[in-house]
């Protein structure tokens, strides 16, 4: 078995007549090399399909020009636009996106960091501010310039771009509570190791409690982000007695799943209960009833990630936190419960 | 301003008093470093969060273990689920997952490709066939192990895991005209650079023209796979006359744009029209009424490319290529024709 090897500077050098230095010149400081060399180079990294290996141009330059995002999933569209938008800045200033995936899994998020590093990555965007200190400690010592994009909290520090998880779920509990629901459940994302799972239900469960008047939250589930957990989650809290009237959902996937099975199980939406979604992603308007959701300034928020991250590759320190806003959008999965419970007399 | 710079191998040799060639051995080769120099050094590179420079490393063992993957797009839950798939084979076997996105452009796929190769990407999973001969130079002088996926056609060659596209669709478009549809349109992805998309409206086309009858395809548009496209493309062909009984989507997301808008006109699905899909992705099942489409193995597509690639890796030149099965999937949004055309008599 012949081992086939990718053509080196050395190739390239061979080929050319010049020394490797020559190379490395014309590669990182092509002014300084005469024009008839710098042909004879081209010609001959055109001839062998050299790539030069930018792990060795960091040396020279400090720079890659490439940065790394690390995402839980690429599963979910929400993601998936924001990174699209996020691609498209850093593509407008010569930068490339090299991404990586965690599956929601911490250590699996430091080797991906450590990973891109390793591959030459100038600078990193991140989701979400659940990590373990060790996780920390090596963006610290490493002194890695990054971004935090998906969250945004009133404490936030100028590296995170994103919105209030907390808030958004707050003031979507208070349309809910105001058409006249009082029992209330949720399902939620997992919330060990997600922060923005566990701010979204801090923001239900803390505008139930604030609005009093019998309100209460009969249930919380937390449900992986796919479409057939979203379906269990919801089928075990209708079984249960009481009911709610109303289910909040942590994402707007786990609101479809509940939907199809609503259907399966014969129980109508929003007649026998109404559902609430988050992200307000392309199915949660394609989906019958349409899905009341939150929606997430997605494109927004990838072009205001790139454009930080940029800025701090720059050495600017300015620039952020970013806050972002979402918005409710009430939609046919939301209506009055059938008899409004604990209504005040007109 | 000052730059602040990431440790390098220098600072590693300083503080852990040894050699940069210790250090390189330590990295590359441990047991022939003594135990308490590789202590001290592992200790310097732990206080100071150096990360190796796979760049580096590569020159000396000539792998690191990390593959590119270049899709056309995260935004379609297809790519994403046989991309988690691919992962997690690539992860058991300790290689890592570096990823890019082309936006469907075929220069964007070379810069890209390029970019791997240049961050150390060992090998790569490209996504289709349809690329300009100077990729394929590229990807031939580099001699760049990869292998091809989401399309398989009989002359393949042992670097394709995938499925027939156009026997897909073939085998899809018999179920419609089997059912009585004779006038049958098709909103197709975007032909140009994109053989999954000719390929399927080849199968259409084949299917149609075999069986006779009196079926024609009335109309063919195409669209960028979203939603929005989707509907619009919808909305044309139903705005002229003769209108298709059926139509035959380039994918689910055309599908459900198609349903939506259908929706919005008042139109009836199946009643007054059917869809089919393609991809059979989670959303397919969720919309009302739920999709005929074709079920794409997309896990096991995954799986097998990365076995494939691993192998490729190895040294080894067999294992490829591989063709997968695809199924159609009868639901709701196919009916008969409210009033069969050019039926014989029974």
């Amino acid at each position: 078995m012949t081992k086939i090897s990718a053509p080196t500077l050395e190739d390239v050098a061979r080929l050319a007549g010049v020394s490797t230095a020559s190379i490395s010149r014309a590669l990182n400081d092509p002014d300084k090399v005469a024009k008839p060399t710098r042909d004879k180079i081209e010609a001959a990294i055109e001839a062998l399909g050299y790539t030069p290996n930018f792990g060795g141009r960091a040396l020279a330059s400090n720079r890659t020009n490439t940065v790394g995002a690390v995402v839980p999933t690429m599963a979910n569209a929400m993601f998936a636009s924001g990174l699209q938008a996020f691609q498209e800045v850093l593509s407008e200033a010569g930068v490339n996106l090299l991404l990586a995936t965690t599956g929601y899994d911490s250590e699996q998020e430091l080797r991906q960091i450590k990973a891109l590093m390793a591959h030459g990555a100038d600078g990193l965007m991140l989701i979400g501010d659940a990590r373990p200190q060790s996780t920390r400690d090596f963006l610290e010592k490493r002194r890695i310039p990054h971004v935090i994009s998906w969250c945004f909290q009133p404490d936030a520090s100028p590296i995170h771009v994103g919105f209030d998880n907390r808030a958004a779920c707050y003031a979507a509990t208070q349309h809910v509570l105001e058409l006249g629901h009082r029992r209330i459940a949720m399902i939620c994302g997992v919330r060990q190791g997600n922060d923005r799972a566990a701010d979204r239900f801090d923001g239900v469960s803390a505008a139930i409690d604030d609005f009093g008047q019998g309100a209460a939250m009969v249930r919380a589930v937390d449900a992986q982000y796919r479409l057939e957990f979203g379906g269990d989650a919801f089928e075990k809290i209708m079984s249960q007695s009481p009911r709610p009237t109303a289910i909040i959902c942590g994402n707007d996937v786990l609101a479809a799943g509940a939907l199809k099975r609503a259907r399966e199980l014969g129980i109508d939406v929003p007649g026998d209960v109404s559902l609430v979604g988050f992200d307000d992603i392309g199915l949660a308007s394609v989906v019958t009833p349409a899905l009341a959701t939150v929606r997430v300034p997605q494109i927004e928020m990838g072009r205001e990630a790139a454009r930080l991250l940029l800025a701090r590759l720059s050495g600017e320190e300015g620039g952020g936190p970013v806050e972002l806003h979402t918005e409710f959008m009430p939609r046919a999965s939301l209506a009055p419960p059938a008899q409004a419970v604990d209504q005040p007399e007109p």
